[in-house]
């Protein structure tokens, strides 16, 4: 794993979405936030983990012997520790892939949150749960027959942004970030720096110097 | 009424939208969900009731002598116990049709909520009156020279689906579902069956048996 | 400055949107109230202030050399208590103009609020912080290299409603309406005597009158 | 009438919409072209004529001994020479009012054109017919049962413009253009000088002088 | 084959989008238009023949091994004299499955058309070979890496309509219309039933009757 | 100059947009065709030239003393010849800033042709002189009061791709693709080749094979 578990933890308590977005633009990664429609569940939780990518077609029938959540359940049995659901689900706001009875069985396999451009459903269970879900809209229906997982692990699309196992993903209040695995630690790295240098800015403020001045000085806004 | 009113307390805390939208989607109807922008006011609120559909059409003005409001008034009038007012009002983003005053009117006729398309305002009244209203957005305007109820009691469309006056509707965090009259009771007796057998489901997943497993033994995600 | 402070109180804990845009209707003014995407970080505030205005153009590149916050710093080091910071983004859903730095800065200053139709970020601080923003989504991204205020002061379009610095705004739960500058006094004191004749007609409603009853005395709904 | 049969022609033959345009513009009328989606069927013909209005609702059903027709085919058999009927249809893109058994109806009451925001159908003999036809797209669609017209004459929003009967519609192949009652006159008039001081700019560019010196000379582009 | 050569030839040159989409209205299959957004390549040909329908799905790569084009390829080259590619693409805007080469392979099966609510390209050569293709826009990019056929011959949504192999579809300038296998025999009888009662309302309209007479008369607009 | 005139003439008379976002697809350059939208004003038409980018801004008055036109006119008297003006607008659909004049002027000077994401006007005239434009809509507006140019041959968004002043355009009947200016010879060269290899495809089709085994032979689609 690229992190150990107090990594992880003091990503979680000390970093947010804006300033990862921050650091990654900064490298030259400027289209790594999600579109800003994906909301939490839960707004006071913070995710942080490993993306496991499954990709959904729409569909309009299920067909005679064959088992729509096949490809779904092999991911969900899969998952390891630390892992994150992330499904795209396109455009069409007909695939609802995410509910309790996932969460539940995510739980189980200690994965650390779910992240989809589609619809979810069962949100009062998966609040009581307090597990992170960020999502594309709230809905009461169910996948079968609308959308089915066609690939696991692949490249997927992710309400605008390209992401494949392996990537890291960050989500909180603000909105859901994406870590390309191979800057990941480097990105990690230097948001713990930028964090500093915002606490500096922050204070000088509440101390009443003016906005451009502070500016000059940390370059930071 | 076809349902008393013990099964309609017993439906309003045992069920949900996603049971309900299962079942309606086992017997073909695969419509029955309204769009996923219908949000409540109050997530916390459960609405089961007997619909009483509006129909709205955009306007640009009050002509002389007019009573813009006079359908939409006799409708709220003729409410009866048990009933939920729902107003189509299409795709302008203009109407807004319900506030505090219909809100505090409808109370007082017994009737248990309101679904519509277009915008509510009054929002912090309607909370604090703990009256269950589903709609397509919040915003501070009056239909007055916007919108005006043309029709009562006949075919609408709302948020995607249609229904008339003596179809049955539910809503809940997870959004709104729509019982056609003739499968109602069907529907409901279906739902508590099923509600039962995700049970199952989720105790086992809590025991730690793979999804897979679970799923080929019950056939429920 | 048009309102003593007295009168902005009593404006803040009396008034609300829905009867500010009912009065501006009825003097002819029915397109001041902005789209209802623009939602409160948090809807327990009330905005009520004196409008500065910026206008944002979509970029694409921070050229070299350029200070991409230029024109943004100057205002907000410009603003005067009781000012509310309006930041016209336009269409594009790319442009963050506000976060926590901002609102530091701007409370710094006695602004009392801050209405966008652009992102905002930074919302847990915001929230803790009690300062009134109304925004038209929520996003991790920074303004740099994606958005760069061009004019300060002048004609913008906020959410399908234009207005320039001079003008009011008032926000709460229900959504943000615009009093123009000529006629803001004038719509404060016709406010004050509409929500008295609600008042009536609430209570009568109470008292278990029909709503066309109440309608003919009162002519309010 | 407001103009004769004499200069209605030179307006067809001299004008065209973007000098309309830009005299309303001059005039302080700036939303008065109809959005981009507004076609014509046939991109040579010119449309001029006196504006009579129908305004159509969103309907779901014939209901029993109802005529859906009614007031269509009262606008329809009431037109003038000259008229243009103009049918408001709003945004859900179901309704589709116009076709070949109206147009052939309106040519023999000597209307000369027909504009809507709905859709339009029977392409090819409308076409044969060289009738003006401006439409917001095209479809097989009948009306029956998805749209029903309610009012005659009255205010109208017709692609984004507000009209009435006896407002003014001029449409070539770059859009349509809508001239209120009171200041139609005027704006015919300017066009006419307009019209002139273009064919000065161009004739100057023809010749080879660059834009900006042009543009200083006429202050035109 | 449901219909015989001649009667196709009788359909294609009788029969018009209009009439069908009346008739299917009247047998009560009011969803059997596709949306106005489905434009032909040459508005002066027309479609009839036998869906053979393919579904895609958005993906982002192409993995190593795999064939993008493999079920593509199975469907065309198993076309057959008559047949209609039917390609539903779903709403991202992303796949564009037909060009020349499908053309040309297409014609040399002899099939007659094709649909699809992807995009399409290759627009001056598909003219040129007169083949009829109906399509939801244009542009020159390649399926591979965008989109992948998944599934041949199942139900499919294409532009808003519900089809799989088996039904009929029409399309001629005023767009198209899919006949349900099961009443398409009948919906062409009635078809020309209801051709000749618009050519009585036509005549008797030229002969300058009243609208609301011939209307009286026919029951037809 | 990157390409000779007589290049050109051949890139002009041999090469399509398909072939070329092919050729950009392989290179890795997935995202350089422009969204379907942006069709030519005459789809018989080619354009290929030398990218002169321009940045607009929406704006909403005009200021006293202002020269709303100041660097769009700056770049029209500065286009050489083979420059083709590329004018990014964004997303409001209202601004529109070309026309007959500026197709004068640019003609004066040379240039090959424009293409914007913004709307167009003069339709009639700009056919006339057949000048390639190729736009995002068709409307009678002024761009006085509505957009600005701010800023000549930096970054600009047209219709989805990023370019600057030194990248290459190629519009036909299927669309416009981009060609950065590093690759931009590499990219013609192969596009050469690639036709080649198509008609051979092309030919063994007619002569009656399989699509399925042509591909195998080529694997060109």
């Amino acid at each position: 794993m690229l992190f150990d578990s107090k990594t992880i933890d003091r990503i979680r308590s000390t970093l947010y979405s804006g300033v990862l977005s921050d650091v990654l633009d900064s490298l030259g990664h400027t289209g790594q936030a999600m579109r800003p429609d994906i909301r939490p569940v839960d707004d006071s939780l913070v995710l942080f983990g490993h993306a496991r990518t499954g990709l959904y077609m729409d569909v309009y029938e299920v067909e005679p012997d064959e088992n729509p959540y096949e490809i779904e359940i092999a991911l969900i049995d899969d998952l390891k520790p630390g892992d994150v659901a992330v499904f795209g689900c396109g455009t069409s706001g007909r695939i609802a892939p995410w509910g309790e009875l996932l969460t539940t069985a995510s739980m189980c396999r200690k994965a650390v949150g779910c992240v989809t451009d589609g619809l979810v459903r069962d949100l009062r269970r998966i609040k009581e749960m307090r597990f992170p879900v960020f999502h594309g809209g709230i809905g009461p229906l169910d996948s079968r027959g609308r959308g089915k997982m066609m690939r696991m692990d692949g490249l997927i699309d992710c309400a605008g942004v390209k992401l494949r196992t392996g990537d890291w993903v960050f989500g909180d209040i603000d909105g859901v970030v994406v870590l390309p695995e191979k800057i990941a630690a480097e990105t990690i790295r230097l948001a713990f720096e930028k964090v500093e240098s915002e606490n500096n800015t922050r204070r000088e403020l509440l101390e009443g110097r003016l906005l451009g001045e502070v500016y000059r000085k940390y370059g930071v806004l």
